[in-house]
């Protein structure tokens, strides 16, 4: 349905040896990435509760621990920050493009030569896993699980159905995102009438701020930056966050927020961080592709969302990025003009 | 499906009347409120198109012509901005809760003595058609439009999608309001499949601001006020317009914006009118009413989002407006704690 069809989509379903590895496996961690969002967590809950339907012992793992903002969702406080004391026979993984997304949880488990079956959505995944089941057509790993559900004729229970439907409002803003297709809404009708809240899930994730963030995106947007050829960005300091009483790993959103802009075509929010490196949030309006840029400095995302950290301060971060997001900017063309 | 279930959702559905008085007419007006939004024209260039279709000569009318940043829609280029030589024999609106809604188009076509069926989602509509096809529970007038097709058993067209799909990404933010039911979501997705592009709708009226505005709105946003009963509000003067270069009737949306933050139950715009009155915007959270504090100040709305024109000057606006949002905010309770 994407009209970014000049980039096929990376597919690779491997629906029987996955089925090998997991009719095999009786204790199962169920991984996710570091620094999780609404996908992270409502996939990886959604099929650990699902491989519980099917008589799996299946136990959550984070990296980090659970973000509060996502308590509401069922199965949530069982999730374990750590694999120390975890005994398992198999690892899946949900939402991560390679290894190092999993974290210290993910390189605990594989040093003990443990199989890992790893489902996910984004394009730049590396096809990490023993089996994989990568579908970058999909618009979330909610979506993946949902299809996996499908196609193993696993059942559906209201728990699963919350936790799937907030993974997929999360990666979508609530199918505001390119990916969003008409069969996606048809999974988010069933999901709903399985017993998913969406209302409730969009109030919980989406529509919810804290009013400190307000007062710091309206001091950081006065000195936002708008370039000729189409690119607006903007750089976050670590005093920003200080002055504003925010710890400096708040999800902060402006890049989102830019791409809205009507002149733009890509945004970039560039956030210095502790240790002296810089993070980079992009965004592009369908017809261009920051998952490229994203790529070749070592980070990953979608055509239209992605993200990477560089090792050099702010100032220096800026005159490398810039430049590139420049030639993007000059080579794509916007679809809806 | 809304658990705003203590108040009775406004439903009279007079589907023979409307019928009867549409299978009479051969030249229809089709009207919808002033200042429109994407429901207002989505909704009507629908019915146009619908009404078409099953042989009528069919004109859309808006008093004040087309918002420019709607003029991809089928037909949007056939919108009268006046009835003066418009010859018909019924008068048809969507989205207007009252006729003065309808502006001078309606009052002019009304004068005539002309029979009037009039569709619309509003908990505060007046049942003021001589058919009336109303229901509060739909998300948008355009579901309205497209339960009506459903229930007459008229054509769906590709074009027609396109216009109702528009009607309801716009009313419901993208399917992020309370009143989203799975039923909704199953319409977009026939929407959808009959040819309407989500994506290009996302992108053409949610996904798309003035950069002028995002100055704007940082600048005013420094100025936001929390009470501790959980209403946030802001004042918004001609002179913040000016000095953006923005037009003061320009879309600016804040309270939406304000209403995210953790800690609003409430949240309201006062924005000062040229002739001396003010333009106050409202929205709440799911458990809480401001459709009740429009209506009582002579405007209108939804329980969650509603708006009103009080007569009086900014200041004393916020003296009136502010005692009536706290003892709401004091009564309510919120749904998702």
């Amino acid at each position: 349905m994407s009209k970014n069809d000049s980039i096929t989509p990376l597919v690779q379903l491997e629906w029987d040896k996955a089925a090998a590895l997991i009719s095999r496996g009786k204790r199962i961690a169920v991984l996710t990435h570091v620094q999780p969002d609404g996908d992270a967590i409502g996939s990886m809950l959604g099929l650990t509760l699902a491989l519980r339907q099917i008589g799996k012992e299946a136990t959550p793992v984070v990296d980090g621990g659970l973000p509060e903002r996502f308590a509401f969702l069922p199965a949530s406080h069982e999730i374990l920050s750590s694999v120390e004391d975890l005994e398992v026979d198999l690892i899946v993984s949900t939402d991560a493009s390679d290894m190092k997304r999993l974290g210290n949880a993910g390189a605990g488990l594989r040093e003990r030569g443990l199989p890992l079956v790893q489902l996910d959505h984004h394009q730049t995944n590396l096809l990490f896993g023993d089996a994989n089941l990568v579908d970058a057509r999909t618009a979330a790993a909610a979506e993946g699980v949902y299809d996996l559900l499908q196609y193993y004729n696993w059942p559906l229970t209201p728990e699963i159905a919350q936790c799937l439907l907030t993974g997929i409002v999360t990666d979508t803003l609530a199918f505001r995102t390119n990916s969003t297709t008409s069969a996606l809404l048809g999974k988010a009708q069933v999901l709903m009438e399985t017993g998913a809240d969406l209302p409730e899930i969009v109030q919980r994730t989406l529509a919810t701020i804290p009013t400190a963030l307000m007062r710091f995106n309206a001091i950081v947007m006065q000195r936002f930056q708008l370039e000729p050829e189409g690119v607006i960005w903007v750089t976050i300091t670590l005093e920003d966050f200080k002055e504003a009483g925010l710890s400096f790993d708040t999800y902060v959103g402006l890049s989102g927020y830019m791409i809205q802009s009507e002149d733009a075509v890509i945004s970039a929010t560039l956030k210095q961080l502790p240790e002296g490196g810089t993070d980079i949030s992009m965004r592009a309006v369908p017809g261009y592709n920051v998952a490229q840029i994203a790529l070749s400095l070592g980070g990953g995302g979608h055509l239209l969302a992605a993200g990477c950290t560089l090792d050099m301060p702010l100032d220096e971060a800026v005159q490398t990025l810039l430049p590139m997001l420049k030639a993007e900017a000059r080579r794509g063309e916007k679809l809806y003009t």
